[in-house]
């Protein structure tokens, strides 16, 4: 497949949805000229979502980031994190009791606070847990991996409750040629191990882009504006951004600023049989 | 847990969500009692809505041969299917050329007459397949299993092309002991196969919830009437009803007229750690 | 990794271990310059095995199909079938009652011959299977798949019975770009719906090589004259036999005349992880 | 399946290959009664083997420890671990190099000792790797996971080598009611992050038997004495004791007294399929 300008090709577009990691921004912070693009987005007239399965912090400290990192043509409402979906699910569904969770306080307290206590997997005894409730995977950072993952297998196993993963990405670059285990293969990690099956937020699913797209549609005007094949999702993950924007019906572009890199792109393509209709090297050509 | 009365349960919500087989009807037709259910939901205002993986046969389809069971009390828009999702996603999708099916005509008929010329699997000549644009999985029947699968393998193999299954399910019961191998357990042999991941449509995605979802508030009125804790999700299967149904943040129960045996009811739920809100035995009582 | 000779390299190893197809023949036949090779590896005093995943045909049977095609110099001890270690567990474990199996009337007869009656799944009635004691998909071929695939589902799913796969292979070549699904993906299908683990016979299982390794030390003479870095285990398939000889601690050798080309080498070397010790063309060159 | 008396069973054998944890001995110490069925094993003349997948220690520790736990009757030879399949191994496929590995000093010290440098991932630089020749998962103990799992992921990612995992067991129970996680699991984390195959030890492969099964036939006699059927090997786990015995073709007994619960055990080997010969409490009785 021949890359293409997203310049060029997203002025066919009503609507982009952008992921944040390795679309927007990457280890170093923003990625060079997004500025700009964003400017053009906005005189085109084309409207803005960023969909992230980053759920460690809340829509609010998302936008103060991408300020602080000198993105400011950014509004709260456009920044849609797979916490959200994670809180809305819990707000639900979980009727009293707590929910323990694996991750940091922030994320606890801004996707936990609705109304029910929670207290991170440290804190519990684990013959005295008839009060939890619920249990969330929420961040991989924010505990012992020494002794909070055996803690939670236990709990896990021992009590029969819903168990939600606020992001389901495997894995997240942090240098250059470095990555990190991420939230989702800790969970997984204890699926395979209890032959259990929790649940995911965050793209691939489609629920992430449902979102996406109604708050567009309610906020653009009264009647139904965007049409599926009017968005563009733009992402560096096959896996996710692709395959979930693929399966919602969305046009899809790979770029090539984050996960995938250009020398191994045809072989993932073929590989996984998850095909972007473009490919270009970033958002800002 | 405790089972409890789905005639009362019901009582508590706005709207209900069904899945057809295994709760509405069987393999020995309609469930007896159905139709007094039915009459009872509509006196009482709550809104139905059947969700079927079902992709063998369109919405008018379905509805025929529900008349024909001796279930009137039920309109065509009250039906929604994993096809009908299926026929959405090649409309946006595929711009041109034919797409090739594994299936049954009728299911091939009604999910890809969208402009579209099809092809089944039977007719491709391996070796001419320059103008086939996709490939979907229909239907367990319509083809023959000695050929057509290994054809599927080879097509798919040289071909990158987007792949649908419109029905995710794995299994049938066709008899009271006896099963049969459904489209989505053939989908998955050529996915483990090749290794590649196709784009499945049915519960538990959150695609059909969602649209069932939407569907209701708009015919409902003009105003969001039914928020998603109103509605009740009711299913035989642990895996796609419940799991969905959970996962969209709806009530769930489960029923012991399908897929799931009373006796073995506890232990698949501790196993797989997907747990409805209620149990009951069915939706006559 | 560069390609090293298999004419030079075998030299410096007292026997060698060849996988049957994709090595010594293809679809064609045998692989031109195959009978030069064992006269090469005869005259150099290099002991030779044959261990292949055919669970097709008896070693008596694949020895006359070798002197068919023309391969003159090979003895029946040298050549070691999946399915002779198949019969072997049979014999051992199944004491009474008959073997319900998957494929040929060959294969059922060189297999199941050892003492027990054995049943074809089209010859099966489900509602009289208590003297069924044992199940073994022995073969791709030899049933009708549009019927005794859910046979064959129903039957293990009501009887708790030892299931034997007497061949693990997904797939085969059947011309220069074609595949064929293999007895593995078939039983992996019924061990997928029914989440059940079945018992698999040849490589990369350690078994087949044990018993060649075994076969050699016994015949060669009386002590222990074979170690396992003294025999190079020759192969076109990273999953089975580069996979199983690495593990048995043989050294390895990938050729490219069978299910792994040129291009792809690399990539699947890098992504599985599997390595071999050298990588040929050939066994000719 | 009613009951068995191991004692009663056990007198049909020539020999038993029993598992240590959970069978000999648990998180309490050695189980109660153990010396005795050690004494009446002896005094019928049934050759007795331990195999264990534990690699953290060496014959010689493990040994040291039966004897501290009051267990006297027990030979060095008499003990099989993984560890010592995995050393085997590492001697027989790495020529130079050091080998990185995760675990404790004292299973890398016998394990890793054959000859070339180990190194512990702790003290790795990953911008100077070049002379790491391959990577052993050892042991869940002796290192941070904090941080040395992220160092593992990047390293066997940057760097092709190969890997084996000493130890392949899921959980292990530290209480009554607690378990931890194992290497197993830790490696099979990894695995499904780089989507990587690693070279497995220990139960259910069959080398693990065939090494004892070999040295029991060396050492018993000059000529074979023992065949495979007149062997029990007693175990606690289905997925490794029973399956992997079953499938060298030896007779299976799964036990009570270790990870199979008697309320649980109808069901796991219904569903799993794994089917013990025989069933007894304990090897006590």
């Amino acid at each position: 497949m021949e890359p293409a300008s997203f310049l060029d090709i997203v002025t066919n577009f009503k609507a982009v949805f952008l992921d944040s990691y390795g679309v927007v921004k990457n280890y170093n912070g923003l990625i060079e000229g997004v500025p700009e693009t964003f400017d053009y987005l906005r005189e085109k007239g084309i409207a803005i979502r960023i969909l992230t399965n980053d759920a460690s912090r809340s829509q609010e400290q998302q936008l103060a980031s991408f300020h602080r990192m000198g993105l400011r043509g950014i509004e709260l409402e456009e920044i849609i994190t797979s916490g959200m979906l994670a809180k809305q699910f819990l707000k639900h569904k979980i009727i009293r009791g707590k929910v323990a969770y694996l991750g940091t306080e922030n994320a606890a307290e801004y996707i936990l606070q609705s109304g029910f206590p929670s207290v991170p997997v440290r804190d519990i005894e684990l013959d005295r847990i008839d009060d939890i409730a619920g249990f969330a995977f929420l961040d991989d950072e924010g505990f012992d991996w020494n002794t909070d993952i055996n803690k939670t297998v236990n709990l896990i196993n021992k009590k029969n409750i819903p168990v939600i993963v606020a992001n389901s990405d495997r894995l997240y670059p942090v240098s250059k040629n470095d990555v990190a285990v991420a939230t989702g293969s800790i969970a997984q990690l204890v699926e395979s191990i209890l032959n259990r099956e929790f649940i995911h937020f965050g793209k691939p699913d489609s629920q992430m882009f449902m979102y996406a797209y109604d708050h567009l549609n309610e906020v653009g005007n009264g009647n139904r504006a965007f049409e599926r094949d009017e968005i563009l999702m733009v992402g560096d993950t096959l896996h996710t951004d692709i395959l979930g924007g693929n399966k919602f019906g969305l046009k899809t572009m790979l770029v090539l600023t984050g996960n995938t890199r250009q020398e191994m792109m045809d072989v993932l393509i073929r590989s996984t049989g998850i095909i972007p209709d473009f490919i270009g090297e970033s958002i800002v050509k």
